[in-house]
């Protein structure tokens, strides 16, 4: 891991890359074969990618079924993460709101749970009962009724087995086995086996993500989320080891994947470069962290604590740990994270699946003006207004002049038509 | 205006087409010329396509003079609409939260402002006061301490005087006169003059559009807004007139605007679409308005108000009028719209400028999945996360085990890692 010092001018340099023509023209192809031949052309597409040819419908049997494949132990564990996740994402739903004016009139906000939502886990080799998790229970708070849910089929055609527990411990009943932009250009378009839904979340790879961000407009979706970051803000009065674990957590993740430390002590600083290189050797995947932390991994050591947390705010981190003294203090000049990690025994793993708040966040400084998944994000809001015959007399004269003030003479004449009294007053 | 019975499996066909490629390219050339050479670049456009070459930087004593060449009555509007805009938007401002559990954790959202938001309000031959109100009010009430207003100019070089009035009355002071792709690109990616904000907001022509999609990613845009459209739910209990009249009201936009009545009366179908040929004969703007009811403008006769209710939401409307008896009992029965307009008094004219809930609404059906523009799109969330030793120590086994069940072996190391009694606590 390089150390940089750095100083109070440090600029962040940051490139957003969406895929290469290529990609993109391949994902343009097979959203429109999925539109143009729905099930037949997903179908293919699954057999091309994912070399299987199984029925996409997931049956009640094989959700039951995943039940006995795995350790009694595990579906505990999930309960339980799943009772953490509702805990928190309840306190952030809104309701809705109105206030009646002096003058009789009503205004208000309605709130309202999208009508249908599609989630999308990532599968094949991997499994992610995690991503179910922090994807379906906002929107089931939300009040969302239908939640589809589609992963890349395994190489013997069928899901992992705690991903398919996870949707069945939330009740998520509609369960497909397809991936990549096939599944998203089904979800968004339908075919004959799914009905299109109104909103797409989830992460995937590039072509996922390219497929996602073809069809918003048409439905929305989360984000367009890049590699996976931490940042970890230390003054070295957590252990470099610790700090040096938390760093390789990310980088296990992707090659792409970005680790950076930023910390005002440079003894500190080596002591964690050594850690990384010690720990990195005797890791699973080692490979892939390697290539991260040797790409993308940082240290940067700045004059002092003050000019470590200016740094931070310019990564605006999707992850950030706070790894110092009194930790929580500094919550307040924090101004740009996704997710911000205090004290010791805050490290990253401990939000990715069980602490209760979302681990879907905002990436490559997109922290700047994007929040974690929430529940806001499954419903959707309708200006309410109901003007009283006092509000409307008594304004109606400046609202039609607003409107020729703009030169649009016919607004004023729909406001001009109601002045005249004809009894007729419904409301 | 074509009167078309329907029948309870009414399907409405949409297609959401986002300009041609000649266009898509016209703007990814501009965006990258203003990238490439900044001032110069946005100046040569300002040029070519509004005809004149001012200084883009709006001086304070441009502003102070708008006032005196706008009538002061007008002056006196758009401060009480201002008022009436920020009482209703007040109420929409989140605060920050957070709760500790009994194991001692804290957990929380801390909600933050964004930097820097730019505003596009289009000009030229316009003037739209409202834009400016719309826009700017929501990020003032949440906060934003840099608000950077775009426009491009008239053909003497200027902005319209309501414009500049309605900027000041707000505060904003950093204004510049240039429009369309150059503009946006200005704001996204920076230039000599204007520094990059994080945020795009505000209506405009298909260029503005297609250049806020190209750069959305980098920075964050409000919407992709396609063009106005209103649909009125009518009984036949206010008169026929005042109906044409909010109809014509929306047609006078754009000759791409829609306007829709759905209404279980044949006979009141009939008496608006001879009112609406009446009136329209009589506009200033009856081109734009001929055309967008010819190409656009619908009258729907259902069974009954249940099902003309079904049909409105599947229309998913930006506006919506309710014009019945008992409008406010029919609430709880509109599920997908923008804004909804209850009763005679509350004719689309009377939100579009002055009541207080927002004009900026999602369109062409994305009110199933959108909102109109508010305070919490100019904050950004971020998750907090600080477990205590007690709460770690109860749950790192589990946590460490979900991390192996998804096959992230460095993410259990790193919350082993701590399990190590150091004497090191400090949080």
């Amino acid at each position: 891991m390089k150390i940089t010092k750095i100083s109070k001018n440090f600029k962040i340099k940051r490139s957003i890359d969406y895929g290469t023509d290529e990609q993109k023209n391949t994902v343009k192809h097979i959203i429109s074969e999925v539109r143009k031949n729905g099930d037949s052309a997903v179908k293919s597409f699954t057999k091309q990618f994912d070399g299987v040819n199984p029925n996409p419908v997931v049956s009640k049997e094989e959700l039951a079924a995943a039940y006995s494949t795995l350790d009694v132990h595990y579906h505990q564990v999930i309960r339980e993460a799943i009772e953490n996740i509702k805990e928190y994402h309840e306190r952030q739903l809104q309701t809705s709101w109105f206030y009646h004016r002096n003058d009789g009139s009503m205004l208000g906000q309605k709130v309202t749970a999208l009508d249908s939502v599609g989630v999308y886990v990532p599968g094949g080799t991997a499994a992610y009962p995690s991503t179910v998790l922090m994807n379906v229970i906002p929107a089931l708070v939300a009040g969302v009724e239908r939640i589809v849910l589609v992963s890349p089929p395994t190489r013997d055609g069928g899901l992992a087995p705690s991903v398919l527990i996870a949707a069945a411990e939330l009740g998520v009943s509609e369960v497909y086995k397809m991936g990549g932009a096939q599944a998203i250009a089904a979800l968004a378009y339908g075919t004959e086996t799914i009905a299109s839904v109104d909103k797409i979340t989830g992460p995937g790879n590039i072509y996922v993500a390219l497929a996602k961000r073809e069809v918003f407009g048409h439905v929305d979706i989360d984000m367009i989320a890049g590699p996976s970051e931490i940042v970890v803000l230390a003054d070295g009065s957590v252990a470099a080891h610790e700090i040096a674990a938390d760093l390789l957590s990310q980088a296990e993740h992707d090659i792409l994947a970005s680790s950076i430390l930023v910390t005002p002590s440079e003894a500190f600083a080596k002591e964690v470069q050594t850690e990384v290189d010690k720990q990195l050797k005797a890791l699973p995947r080692k490979d892939i962290a390697a290539k991260s932390i040797e790409n993308n991994g940082h240290i940067y050591v700045t004059e002092n604590l003050e000019e470590a947390i200016d740094v931070v705010n310019q990564l605006a981190p999707e992850h950030l740990e706070v790894m110092t003294k009194h930790s929580q203090s500094l919550l307040g000049k924090i101004k740009h994270a996704g997710a911000i990690f205090l004290g010791r025994y805050s490290t990253e793993s401990v939000g990715d699946y069980f602490a209760g708040p979302n681990h879907v966040l905002p990436t490559n400084g997109t922290a700047r003006f994007s929040s974690p998944l929430n529940v806001a994000d499954f419903q959707k809001r309708s200006s309410i207004i109901a003007y009283s015959k006092k509000a409307f007399l008594e304004n109606s004269g400046k609202i039609a002049s607003f409107a020729r003030l703009e030169g649009l003479e016919a607004h004023a004449r729909a406001v001009e038509a109601r002045k005249q009294e004809d009894g007729n007053e419904n409301r």
